[in-house]
C-alpha cells in the first residue's frame, strides 16, 4: 500500500508533516510506504534535518502550494503542480491508494469530488469527526462541514456511510445511529429532521435508534450521530472551543484528555472513490503520524469498496 | 409590580417553587409582590410547611395542571383552570405584570403568543439563553428552541431583540452582535446564514460585527449570538451536557461554575406584549428565586415597551 502525504498542508508545514511521516513510517507495516508530495529539494533537506532516511520514502516533486487563501474550487486547476493537485493525480491513477493532507479542506473536498469522484449513487460525500464518549469508546458525527444545506435523503445516506465507517474501521458491530435533534420525540425538530426521521424510522439499512439531543453527544448513547454539515460544524467547533478553555485553565482528566485532536489526526471523506483523509490545520507531528496510521486503517479496511457495494 | 409564579411547574413542584418564592420575596423591593398560581389549599399548606407567611403572597386558585405530557397548543384551551392558563389570563388583563413558570415550555410559548400576543411587527417571538463568557460577562444566544426553522428576516429581528435585551436588562451598551456560522468569511454558511449576513452587514439597527464560529461562543467575542432555534437548542444542550460531565467528574473552577443554571433561573420570551419568563424544568428553589428576581429586572427595565417602540 502507498499512502500519499502533502508536506505543505497545515500551519506547521513542512516540518510537522515530514516529522510525522518519519514517525508513522516506523509504525506502518513493511509492505506500506509513504509517498511525500512537495518540492523535492525541500523534502530531502527536511528528511535529513529531522533525522529521517530519504531512501525510506518516495518523493513526488510538487513545487507549488495551495494555501488557505486559495479559492477551493479554482485552486486545483490553477495550480496543477501543487502538492494537493499532484496527490489527486496519483490517487486517481491508482499509483497511490490513499492521500492525506492537513491543508485547505475546501480544495481537498473539491479534489475528492472532481478528481476521484463521488461513488455512483452517493448524493453528497461528507466529512466525519470522532467524538470520544464517556463510555470509553468513540462516537462518530457526520457531516461536520462539507454540506451546509442538506435534504432528508442526504442525511439518510450519511447514516449509511457513518454506520459503515464505524463498523469497518472502528470495529463497532451494528452501530447505533441517532439523528441529532431538539427533542427525542419523533414530532420534534425542524423540517429537515422531521422528514429525515420519517425516512429513517423503519429502515433496515442501518440501526436507527431515534433522535438524540445535544446533551447526548458525549454520552455514547449512539455510535453514529447524523446531522447536516452546518449543525455538525458548530457542534465540533463548540466542543473544540470548550476543550481549549479547559486546557488553558488546567482542567483535565482521563476522559477530557481524549478530546485532544492529536489522537485522531484525520478523518476520511466518505462517499468518494478512493481514500482521501483530511487533518486539522493545527496538526503537529503526532497528529500527522496518527493521520497516516488512520489512512492505513481506512485503506486496509476496504471501506470504499464496501460503500460502493452497499450503495449499488 | 406583581409577578405571577406557577407553583406547579418543573420537576420539583410545588416545593421548589413555593420555597423559591419565599426566598425571592425577601429580596424583592417592598412595592413588588409575588402572586402564586396553584390549588389554594396546596399553596397555603406549602407556604406554612416551608416557613413562609401566607399573608406575604397573593394566591390565585388554579387547581388544574398542564403537565409535560400535555400537547402545548391544546393544553391551554383544554385546561382553563390550570396554573399556566390562569397566569396568562391575569397577565393579559394587566392584573399581573409578569408571569414565570418552569413548566411546559411549549404551553408557555403558546400562551405568550396567543394570550398576550406577539408585538405587532415581530414575525416570531423567541427564547434566549445566557452564556457566561470567559471575559467575566455574559453573552446571549437566541433563538434556543422556539423556532426550529427560520428565515433570514427572522434572524435579523432576533438580532434586534437580543441587542435590546442585552442593553436594557444586562446594561451592555451598544452590544456586539455575531451571526453563528461555519466560517468567519461572509461567503461561508448555509443558505440561511448567507442571506442573513447580507441583510445584517450594513445595518444601523444593531452593532453587527460579522460571523462567529462555534469556538467563539464562550469567548465573549460578541454579546449577542444570533442563530435559528434548532442550532441554538443543540448548542445549549451540548454545553449543558459537557458542563454536567465536568461536574460529575469533579472538574470545576470559577469560570465553569458560572455555567450552573441556578444562577440564571429563567429567560424572557422576547417579542411578546408582556413579560413572560420561562425557567428550566430541573429548577430547584435557588433557580426559582433567581427566575423571579430576573422577572423583576426584565419588567422593571420596560424592555417590552422599548421593543414595541423600536419595532413600530
Amino acid at each position: 500500500m502507498k499512502i500519499g502525504l502533502d508536506i505543505m498542508g497545515g500551519d506547521f508545514a513542512p516540518e510537522a508533516n515530514v516529522s510525522g511521516a518519519i514517525l508513522a513510517n516506523k509504525e506502518l507495516p513493511q509492505d506500506t510506504s509513504i509517498v511525500l508530495f512537495g518540492d523535492q529539494d525541500v523534502v530531502r533537506e527536511k528528511l535529513v534535518e529531522l533525522g529521517g532516511n530519504p531512501d525510506d520514502f518516495e518523493i513526488v516533486h510538487a513545487p507549488d502550494v495551495i494555501t488557505m487563501h486559495d479559492h477551493p474550487t479554482r485552486a486545483i486547476p490553477q495550480k496543477p503542480n501543487s502538492t494537493i493537485s499532484k496527490g489527486f493525480d496519483l490517487l486517481a491513477s491508482g499509483e497511490i491508494q490513499a492521500f492525506a493532507s492537513t491543508g485547505n479542506t475546501g480544495a481537498m473536498l473539491v479534489g475528492a469530488i472532481y478528481k476521484v469522484n463521488a461513488v455512483p449513487g452517493i448524493i453528497r460525500p461528507c466529512i466525519t469527526s470522532t467524538i470520544p464518549n464517556i463510555k470509553g469508546g468513540n462516537s462518530l458525527i457526520l457531516d461536520v462541514g462539507a454540506n451546509a444545506d442538506c435534504k432528508p435523503d442526504v442525511l439518510y445516506q450519511f447514516a449509511i456511510l457513518g454506520s459503515m465507517y464505524a463498523k469497518e474501521v472502528y470495529g463497532i458491530e451494528n452501530p447505533k445511529v441517532g439523528l441529532l435533534n431538539i427533542g427525542e420525540e419523533e414530532t420534534k425538530g425542524n423540517l429537515l429532521t422531521q422528514s429525515a426521521f420519517k425516512l429513517m424510522q423503519d429502515t433496515t439499512d442501518f440501526n436507527f435508534t431515534g433522535n438524540i439531543e445535544g446533551r447526548d453527544i458525549f454520552t455514547g448513547k449512539v455510535d453514529v450521530i447524523v446531522c447536516d454539515g452546518f449543525t455538525g460544524n458548530v457542534v465540533l467547533k463548540q466542543a473544540e472551543g470548550l476543550f481549549g478553555l479547559m486546557q488553558k485553565r488546567g482542567l483535565r482528566d482521563e476522559y477530557f484528555d481524549r478530546f485532544n485532536y492529536e489522537n485522531y489526526g484525520g478523518t476520511p471523506i466518505l462517499g468518494v472513490n478512493s481514500n482521501v483523509i483530511i487533518g486539522h490545520g493545527i496538526s503537529n507531528d503526532i497528529a500527522v503520524k496518527n493521520m497516516l496510521l488512520h489512512s492505513y486503517d481506512v485503506t486496509k479496511s476496504k471501506l470504499t469498496d464496501k460503500i460502493k457495494e452497499a450503495i449499488n
